[in-house]
């Protein structure tokens, strides 16, 4: 006998994606395109307080050889990721990590990203619920050029009719081999881009690439306490419908009782952050690698702390270098004393975001 | 003796119209017009998180027509809505209903919205302290070009002065005889959109208007909870002035003891919701009817089912047809049974908005 | 022995410039360089709800001789004001006042503001622990004309440094003498503005200039409860870093045990609320003065209400006037008899905001 829901009820809404339904080599296109304006620009920085300088004035842009101020690179990549969720983890339990992340030409307002992914790597888990789904996701603006290109990997489960009867493995297990960091050499550095001119009085700080060595932590001394508007606000900006961040009468009965805050959001506060202290890193060029540590939750408070990991010489550019450096952004904590692990070598349990990302520096 | 105000005070505050204002016949030009940007749309966005193709895309728009990405058309009902409110709705009990809702041509970013009323029926109610009127508003871009026509009918409070002395009715009911749904011949479809490349896969869904059928009935899946600071920026974004929204100071004292939420706010909600099944309803042209069966309050989760009443062929066009719907918002429901009525034929008590709407769809 | 922290932690971070640090005469050039778009005026329109003609629709504004509808005044207040805060008053004890204040060219979406601060006066506090510095701050366009030009003062505190070993006071106080009001030459009317076809049917009230009389009190009736989430992003939108707004974990351990508001978004809503019964004052041109006379916290309800303290004709001009205005805000009182002082003619303790500013009218 049929459910009632059966009797009436359409099957035209989206399942997502399950383990079973990946394999190495599959290609996606996301719906939806997005154009991008200067109205998504205003949100991101009511929703941040960013004050990096290219995103905040076109004339700084200019006086460095962009048409106008770009989009934030972080607003970006929430708008690519936003769109891979329907087909890549709408049933995912969790969003395991990040590698070898590119940006590429900036975005401006009035361009439109369409977003891509292909299936790099899917690994089924000693469970037998659940598996882990590789892909190489990519935004290309309305030329075709390459905007974001990016890895992430997923645990997501089987569907229900996958489990049951109980099949045995459908796939050999197949991992990529992902590179510790982007190389040097496939970095983007817009040609137009020069910073010869550049002004560190008006960018907010003194100190630039020669300024960092190696192995030097900084505390962003700074904290934002995170409202459910605020982080709801910004997740449907980026179209992202993950469910667990904005249904209260479901997440109430789940296993935190809560809604969770989308992890990017915490990326973008730790960004802004780190203005304090970073005030020169004017433009991502890499994500070489990031966890989501543990969940953060509406009334939690961010704090966060850099590291840096490495100086980079550019080839053939006596105006910029790059740092790669280690973003880290703790809850309620202020950071003082760059948390990151606990005595035992695990991690800090007030430590929520553990970024490796590359970022430009006039010289 | 004058009290300490009357010796002060100033009486330039807008009262709004009483019942024994309004007469049938009468016109209102409403202030302010109202410009329209890629801001406004990107706050829409960050509100609902729809992600119907056309407003997000100026690319997609392209592709079937238009000029540019169009803005979201219930944006557009609210800010012609917004602007009736100081002139219709200030002493208002409740909202009633909403007949021979027509969208004309789309707003555009750089637009700009000038709103007029006219009273079409006035029905004092037993009680002598109220009545019911009937007004049908008109929004109109820069050129005079209509963009959004519809009727409303609310409950309006007679003025003290009107009640004491007690007068007899001061006018014999007048109720206009209002469609049951607007008319296909009346729907505007702009002429410069075509669907025949229409692109399903960008879109979302690869269903059509061939492949839905009358009685279908889809439960949405997703649910928002609404928080207080989003409602009132939605609010406020409308230049919706109406007091319950936004003064909790007031309104704990009132009938809810907390700030109710603008019923349109609902509406958009759930129709951000159903794009999941509905992918391709991508452009609203009328409002058949509608009623806001319930009060809805911050913390309150938002659900949405809709069913297909109607499927209407398009005179000379093959590339397009209609679908008229009924949208039904629940709170704190899943719509997984379809809540409509209770067990004795009253409203279910879940159901918080029962709407008839008709969307175009490419076939 | 170093301290943890001084071992691997860098100095590169703002501390902010301490009493001490401030000197008359000196000249700071405030970061970052903001550029303002409809994104911006969307977000100010969502938080307050404001209706001034000007700033809603470019065709009116169009109709009185500018380009298109210019930003809203305080958005441009709090902009410029935004940017002084990392040099000025990260160490501050309390905003003191204002005066000064002038308007000058409008702000248009495109347009960029960089701000300057001059320091015009210091007098180091009895209590050896704090000082008063005055500043005026300039914001410029991209043309260099001046945008906004105020004078504030503000209570700074010492440095750790400068305290320990407790020095003489290092210079003799020199307190600027301000003027009582900006004299009406020195008041900006843009030449291209007209208002011989002023429509006060869309600007949403017949009073004009000459319906306004000197000592006429105008209670606005209106109130407005404010939420963590809009005064988070309201000044973070204005790239204000003040740490007192945003973070709860350490200003719940603080002296009010919340996050204190910032008062610049009690002007804001007071300016909006202010609409209802003024609302042909469609330009502010000066800041004569103003206190934040006590804190707001969220959930605080603001209303606000009107006194006309002057009206000012303008040389050379019959179609427009200034009507110099007390706009006094409070928190959970409606206004309706007038609050300001309390009985022993101290303030009134539900008076947050006492401002004194000039406003444009028609006539």
């Amino acid at each position: 006998m049929p459910s009632k829901n059966e009797n009436l009820g359409s099957s035209k809404t989206n399942k997502g994606n399950f383990f079973e339904d990946f394999h190495v080599g599959m290609s996606l296109k996301h719906a939806t395109p997005r154009t991008v304006t200067a109205g998504d620009q205003a949100l991101y920085q009511a929703l941040y307080g960013s004050r990096f300088v290219l995103a905040s004035s076109d004339e700084f842009a200019r006086s460095v050889g962009l048409a106008q101020a770009p989009l934030d690179d972080f607003l970006a990549f929430h708008l690519v990721f936003g769109k891979t969720v329907p087909d890549i983890s709408l049933n995912a339990v969790a969003n395991l990590g990040y590698a070898e992340g590119r940006f590429g030409v900036p975005l401006f307002p009035g361009d439109t990203v369409t977003t891509t992914s292909e299936v790099i790597g899917t690994k089924e888990n000693s469970n037998g619920k659940t598996g882990v789904v590789y892909v190489r996701s990519t935004g290309r603006n309305q030329y075709g050029e390459m905007v974001l290109e990016y890895v992430r990997w997923v645990m997501v489960r089987m569907s229900a009719l996958a489990l049951s009867p109980r099949k045995s493995p459908t796939k050999a297990a197949e991992v990529p081999d992902l590179l510790a960091s982007v190389k040097t050499s496939d970095l983007t550095i817009p040609e137009e881009m020069t910073f010869a001119g550049f002004d560190s009085v008006l960018s907010g700080s003194p100190y630039l690439w020669g300024d960092y060595k190696v192995g030097e932590r900084i505390a962003h001394v700074d904290g934002m306490t995170i409202e459910e508007a605020e982080h709801q606000m910004a997740t449907r900006l980026y179209q992202n419908t993950a469910k667990v961040h904005f249904n209260q009468h479901s997440e109430g009965q789940g296993r935190f009782g809560r809604r969770l805050i989308y992890g990017g959001h915490i990326i973008s506060l730790a960004r802004s952050l780190s203005f304090n202290g970073m005030e020169n890193a004017v433009k991502v060029v890499a994500l070489n690698g990031g966890t989501h540590v543990a969940p953060t939750f509406a009334g939690d408070t961010i704090y966060a702390w850099s590291e840096v990991l490495e100086k980079i010489e550019l080839s053939g550019r006596s105006d910029v270098g790059a740092l790669r450096v280690r973003l880290v952004a703790a809850k309620n904590n202020d950071c003082g004393d760059f948390p990151l692990r606990d005595e035992q070598g695990g991690c800090h349990p007030d430590v929520v975001l553990d970024l490796d990302y590359t970022v430009l520096m006039p010289r």
